[in-house]
């Protein structure tokens, strides 16, 4: 296989997924070969004044699409939970629920501190919300949005008072995140402690086009806390919020989270997946619902090449004048793609005129020795066949 | 943090799971330190004649606890499963759901050859199933069980074509899995020429604690060859196996894997956790239960370690003649445990029965000179007080 000494690479395994690869400097053996699931990076924060560990999962394509930029999902309790969310990240994102995504685990210092909006009496350390969002918005997220290509939309994913945490961040600083995925969250407490001010916080914020899922397993003493705040979110409040409450009988607290992250971003992305009645409908239809998915996300939302490359080919097949609108439409969605110019070339080159299918085909090409997609032979072979064609013309 | 440069060590992050970390001998950067999921192993078939590469995840606590032994779940299609799947078995077995187990993900060379029992008109390669089963049974299994520490307990999990060849493996060789779980099977073509034979198949075998899960989504053209299976099942053909289809008409080909092998292991592993009632009513209750789970695993499952110490301190509170014979089934359960030997020299010094205390308060430092389990000062400071009472008591 191909491995590289002490560096890591990309390599794709029979052509599905990409997992990264890495050699130790240990003497030839199979076993040192390791599959990696992610980078452990520090970061010190000055709001809190210690250092903090990241755990960060980028999607299997990150080296290769250059410019691609992804969402990030924040993930709570790292520890207990960055392998298998990210696990749940690259199933949904590679069968298309959702877009592909950068996970950021954050390893605890002290979760009681860090994840209770007030001071709980009789707690050695707690009431340390607001100085972790702070930390969060004003060291965390532009460290992590300098270092990656992110999107500007963010979800916030945490477990029990890292659920706690989440309704916080979503109660009081709704512009953080986009989404919120509240796991068996601790909201109650006697006196109603924990989660103070719940009701004017909610009346505060717009929150349109945020999205909140949260759950509960057979956890009856964290039932009074979700029950007042979905009362709350029930008669209206939350201005625009895009909520679920999901009660999970049979699991408890310690077997919520798994299908709590899975469903919750399912939920999420609900659409994200675009109907096939609406691809069918062709290329204004599909225009119109990115359009809208973009809007709901508040980053462009692109049709995916894919997607606009078959619509292309197949409405060749009957219409070509469609599928020329539909093949400039990819050209200009993706213009540093090889494909675009060819298919695109592909097209005149059918509709006869050969001189601008030449044109394209010599971008494809020269598109293709600045980024190399494994189809330089194919595009050089149209590039060459168009010359025969207009040679043959002029004799 | 604590890494050791150009090798890889398993550290305690937080104190909840454990983490494989390396470093790469590039000059320090904190980006070089990675997550590891698993090793790359190659393995040469001779009945297959080829090299065949495997995913292998072992389970967080592997390397510390040298005597233990784990079940393996056999993955096929692991270029697209092994990542999630192995986030799936990390998950439910932290959260008590299953045993820690070791997955093994087989990455294809031709699964069209590899996973259809028969010959299939018009395919270019098809009809290896036999030589596949083969190559597990006589190859893979020795390879991976010679190399690691593994318990006679396998699962295999397989989707779409891969559900094919699970199905088929039930049919055929029940011995050689405890668990199928089949996503997506494709068990019907047309004239049945995937899976022929079914009924003789499932009449000739015994399946006695054969744990069976098939999934299938909106996926009409698979549906004709799940009936025609699971009718067959209903009628009582396939002598004893416990066994549930899903339907998830929510979910399509390419999404049912996730949740189906999630809710698949919940069902095999069904009662894995021990019911409160059956705790509740003390060490007769637990030794009868876990007995049932070793007839059905087929494998010796020992009453957890942290349950029967908690429940002998539990006892020890009001009946100290129990919470003696609880302690002693520890010691005989857990014979290197220093905590064992520690817990009983406990109870023995409670009733005053000072020389069999030390006696075993100095196995439990022996024990732990052997395999520190970070308790060793415990036990010195035990070991040291019942020598000064001991002292005391000469005086």
């Amino acid at each position: 296989m191909n491995v590289v000494n002490g560096l890591y690479i990309r390599k794709c395994l029979a052509g599905c997924i990409l997992i990264m690869i890495m050699q130790t400097p240990l003497p030839a053996d199979e076993d040192t070969r390791l599959l990696v699931a992610g980078k452990i990076i520090t970061l010190h924060s000055t709001e809190l004044n210690e250092n903090r560990t990241l755990l960060v999962y980028l999607p299997d394509n990150y080296e290769m699409m250059e410019e691609k930029k992804y969402p990030v999902l924040y993930l709570l309790d790292a520890e207990n939970h960055f392998f298998h969310v990210t696990g749940i990240v690259q199933f949904l994102s590679s069968s298309w629920t959702m877009p592909q995504m950068i996970v950021v685990g954050l390893i605890n210092v002290n979760r009681d501190r860090d994840f209770t909006p007030v001071w709980i009496p009789n707690s050695r350390l707690s009431g340390g919300a607001d100085r972790f969002l702070d930390f969060l918005e004003k060291e965390c997220f532009p460290a992590v949005e300098s270092r990656y290509r992110t999107e500007p939309y963010r979800i916030l994913a945490g477990h029990s008072l890292g659920g706690t945490l989440t309704v916080y961040a979503f109660l009081t600083r709704p512009y953080l995140f986009g989404g919120y995925i509240a796991v068996s969250p601790a909201l109650g407490l006697p006196k109603n402690m924990l989660l103070p001010d719940i009701e004017s916080h909610l009346s505060e914020k717009n929150r349109r086009n945020k999205y909140l899922y949260i759950t509960l397993g057979n956890e009856p003493s964290y039932r009074p806390g979700i029950d007042r705040f979905t009362e709350l979110l029930q008669d209206g409040s939350g201005d625009g919020v895009v909520w679920r409450f999901v009660s999970m009988p049979k699991y408890h607290h310690g077997t919520t989270p798994h299908l709590s992250v899975y469903h919750g971003l399912e939920f999420i992305f609900d659409g994200w997946q675009v109907p096939a009645r609406i691809y069918a409908e062709g290329l204004d239809s599909l225009r119109a619902y990115y359009d809208a998915l973009t809007e709901r996300f508040g980053y462009t939302v692109k049709i995916p090449e894919q997607m606009i490359r078959r619509l292309g080919y197949e409405t060749m097949a009957y219409d070509r004048e469609t599928a020329r609108i539909i093949f400039e439409e990819y050209v200009r969605l993706y213009p540093d793609s090889p494909k675009s110019h060819d298919s695109l070339g592909e097209l005149y080159e059918l509709e006869g005129k050969y001189l601008i299918a030449k044109k394209h085909y010599e971008t494809a090409v020269k598109k293709s020795r600045l980024r190399p997609d494994g189809y330089e032979d194919l595009y050089m072979e149209h590039l060459q066949r168009i010359r025969d064609k207009l040679t043959s013309k002029l004799f």
